[in-house]
């Protein structure tokens, strides 16, 4: 095997690899969302995506392991951090990215499943838990740079301030069943802002 | 049948028949927390209960009715609404109620299942949803008392406040994992009531 002959196969390789990943955590998601963790198995997830048992044990040792790789995709659908210059808009921001997650993509879909799992399954509750804490953290640096810019007082808490703003969209859309409307995520926000400059 | 025949009829029926209710909820709340609502069937119930079936399709004609009775039965074990006479004490009251009932009873145990079954079942859905709100504006009254009383502004929200005294909690327990610390309750509690003043 020459190096162009490895060259030219990891060419023709690395697209067909990565449209097989894609196609085994979309059907991973899928499948997630139709039955939830316990009657979620490695073997209807490589029958949904099309692949082989084999091809997807290479991949994932474990369904936590899957269904973890899953959630990480699922991940990238809450959008980007605003970073307008201005906390109220980049608090507006969240608020209205955090509310699409949770009402018009999978990730949403998947939330209740993935609660009731973690109740259950001690090993998928740790991974879950670290998964959402790094999510969590990553919308933190609004507050820490809206308090650099003197927006917010010095030594605000950003996990109180995160909770305050994502908590009360959860409890809506999955307990309360309140509407999350436009007027909602601004009273929400201004009140979260003046309770943080107290 | 005398007049009498009757009451002892009832005198000795109506324990017994207390009794046998209480062993129905107790027995399908523990069904519930343990398998959720799919895999949930009357015939499950009956037999944790050590009755018949015709005694508990007797008392609820479907599972939907069996459960949403049990959820009833859950909902006592929040505790009292607290009426301390102070805005402050009665928000701390309440959030330490709220972390005890969802990390401490049954009722938080069966949470994260109803969730999951709300999501894939609308007529639980519906029926969880009334009963949540039900709940939810039994704790209005200590917003309502506060601005009668001059501590909150005329015009205060119930619902944007009890929102995010809750919510966080139920986040913290349920999603993210975090501690629910006496610390937070009281860091929470300040940053609703400075939110709300303004």
């Amino acid at each position: 095997v020459t190096p162009s002959e490895v060259a030219e196969a990891r060419r023709l390789g690395r697209p067909r690899s990565a449209a097989c990943d894609a196609a085994i955590l979309d059907a991973a998601i899928e499948l997630f969302v139709e039955i939830g963790y316990e009657g979620f198995t490695m073997e209807a997830a490589a029958a949904r995506a099309g692949v082989g048992k084999a091809t997807l044990y290479r991949r994932y040792g474990t369904k936590l392991e899957l269904v973890m790789a899953a959630a990480q995709r699922l991940g990238e659908q809450k959008g980007p951090i605003p970073d307008t210059g201005a906390v109220r808009e980049d608090l507006l921001g969240l608020a209205r990215g955090y509310r699409r997650m949770l009402t018009a993509t999978d990730a949403g879909r998947a939330f209740p499943a993935m609660l009731a799992a973690k109740a259950r399954h001690p090993e998928l509750e740790r991974a879950h838990t670290r998964f959402v804490s790094e999510r969590r953290r990553a919308s933190f640096v609004v507050v820490t740079r809206a308090t650099e810019r003197g927006e917010l007082p010095a030594g605000t808490d950003p996990g109180l301030l995160v909770d305050l703003l994502h908590a009360p969209l959860f409890y809506r859309v999955f307990v309360s069943g309140e509407p999350v409307t436009d007027r909602y995520l601004l009273q929400l926000v201004d009140s979260v802002l003046a309770g943080a400059r107290g």
